[in-house]
């Protein structure tokens, strides 16, 4: 039988494979007599689980090597805080700037208030955060410590489909990105970024994990009420071991990287065959929701997410009968984020064209029989 | 064929039972077409999951209903800073009192320092910590938000068996105990808590999730730099899902505690059973330390703890061939911790009697064919 299509905005669906092989090893690991939820941190087989997960991420997203990689626990929400811990002290004023595109970047920039000057530099919420508004108009600082932005806004579906060059506007600071729902999904232009994170729970594994990836230069500025565990420097210098990490989402993590690896689509292989299939999913859906009468997409199409896709029924009181249809073909977690309402298909990594294609064909059949 | 038996101070041994129902469970959990790490947080299943997870540990710990049970991220270490970034404010000194016995207690004091006047009350360390100094001689503030202690020290294998009577002492100030390597290996005296948290890789579950249980009138009191996602407000009022919850680790730590409350010892079930469990398990090996001509435990008896029980060999150039030789018989991450040396059994609820037997037969072996 197959398994339904989990279109959940995350904690998300993982790649079936990488599921089984968990299930496979979940009391032996590689013949050690330990399943990797018993292993101590410290010990060789743990290790080498780590060291290998790094190796794998830096592989797929092409990491610099003045690149740190940290996996820490928080989450995104975490990190709103954990960033200016870390950054806002990079200069005197502790300015920062922030591009708010939607949910995620609001909460960003209001958490940063808690430790230094905290400024929006430019906003969509006018238009409902359907559009992000143009990089030559964000009033940036020159004494801003960073500039943070949501390279994938999660709830709004709002995508950045290019990194601002900081540089080109005139502006010095580096840039931070909270790339939680769209990391892995196709390359990332490191010569634009100074620091991006994420939580695991879409693209990359089970929640628990954050995923920080820091330029060197930006390590080792963290505000004195930085607690430790989350101290950029300490984690950097102790491999992630600072603290116990989450062991066994690191490694659920590392199968999640060498599935990755593993794909292929043409002659492209690893991310870049997982953009291409990501850039067909996005379209099929799209395409369909803007040929349809009852379906719609407010997002300007520049700016719309390859991840997250809300759309509303143009005739709200059938979302329930909507939900209940879908559920009962075996389509899941289709249910809009409570602040937006409406539905919203997440097409992450783990979510084939053909999760995609029935989903469409669940939307035409509904449209279709609508009495 | 049997499976070795793990001693590892954490992440540590899991019940064997519980690791086959989550490989069973690992791609659908109840029919649900989802695994347990696919599901939103904001879902039925998982907050049904969730929930059951809090009621079965407030059954098997006794929780008064004026306590909040948190599931968060970070481990002891990062509550090293959350304790006081949410406590040190409860009197407006800001001074907090802490009782050190061993590495773990002695580094939540030094991070403390970073939000207020912390300052150490009773030391061990002139002795090695090898006894927990005498509480009428401790030090206590009146002014003191909160005094602190680690009821296990995980790393010198010194434990409280009684925790002290603080309104007894003439202190008003509500007890902090860490209690990460003790935790549901005996039952707790509430009414001498106000505070209790730890680690879940020791007798809870995977690394990557901290359990908190704080008594309601101690929440609220959080510093302005209080990281919302560790502020325990926020956790309390968001039911552990301010931000995505380590959503596995405490399905994990839900099948533990079902799985203790299925143990029986006697008339004895669920912790008290264990209780009973862990004394024989600690007699075992303690006897037979002491009664060797080898092996040698430095804590004084009225202290050890029944959990980790660390011991030097004499002759310490036989570490290796040790360390060789129990894992050869399948008895596994032995070694002691760097800072101590020599060798370390930690005990925690899913080692069984068994294995203890297992493995002072081979240490008697091993003390009888040194040539």
């Amino acid at each position: 039988m197959n398994r339904p299509y989990n279109f959940s905005a995350g904690p998300a669906a993982m790649p079936e494979a990488v599921l089984r092989q968990a299930a496979a090893e979940m009391l032996d690991w590689h013949g050690s007599g330990m399943g990797v939820m018993e292993m101590s941190h410290r010990g060789k087989a743990f290790i080498s689980i780590c060291e290998q997960a790094e190796a794998d991420l830096r592989e797929l997203l092409a990491v610099p090597p003045n690149f740190r990689v940290l996996f820490m626990q928080g989450g995104g929400l975490a990190e709103n805080a954990i960033v200016p811990l870390n950054l806002a002290a990079l200069k005197p004023a502790r300015a920062m700037d922030f591009v708010v595109t939607g949910s995620w970047s609001q909460k960003s920039a209001k958490e940063a208030e808690k430790y230094g000057d905290a400024r929006v530099a430019a906003t969509g919420s006018d238009g409902g955060f359907t559009s992000i508004p143009d990089a030559q108009g964000w009033q940036l600082r020159a004494n801003a410590s960073y500039v943070h932005l949501c390279s994938n806004e999660t709830i709004h579906g709002v995508e950045f489909h290019q990194l601002p060059d900081l540089a080109a506007l005139g502006c010095d600071a580096p840039l931070v990105i909270d790339f939680s729902s769209q990391v892995l999904s196709r390359p990332v232009d490191w010569s634009r970024v100074g620091l991006a994170f994420g939580g695991a729970q879409k693209n990359i594994g089970p929640a628990g994990v954050t995923l920080v990836v820091v330029r060197e230069d930006l390590i080792g500025h963290a505000l004195p009420v930085c607690p430790s565990a989350f101290d950029y420097r300490l984690v950097a210098e102790n491999h992630s071991m600072y603290n116990t990490p989450p062991t066994y989402g690191i490694y659920m993590a590392g199968l999640t990287f060498q599935w990755l690896k593993a794909q292929r689509e043409g002659d492209l292989s690893g991310v870049a065959a997982m953009e291409a299939r990501n850039i067909a999913k996005a379209r099929l859906l799209y395409d369909f929701i803007d040929g349809s009468q009852l379906y719609v997409n407010p997002v300007a199409p520049d700016c719309r997410s390859r991840m997250n896709i809300p759309f509303l029924l143009r005739d709200e009181s059938r979302n329930d009968a909507f939900l209940a249809g879908a559920q009962a073909r075996g389509l899941l977690q289709l249910k809009g984020h409570k602040s937006v309402g409406g539905m919203r298909a997440s097409l992450y990594n783990a979510m084939p064209l053909e999760g995609v294609q029935a989903l469409v064909d669940y939307m035409r059949d509904f449209e279709q029989h609508q009495a």
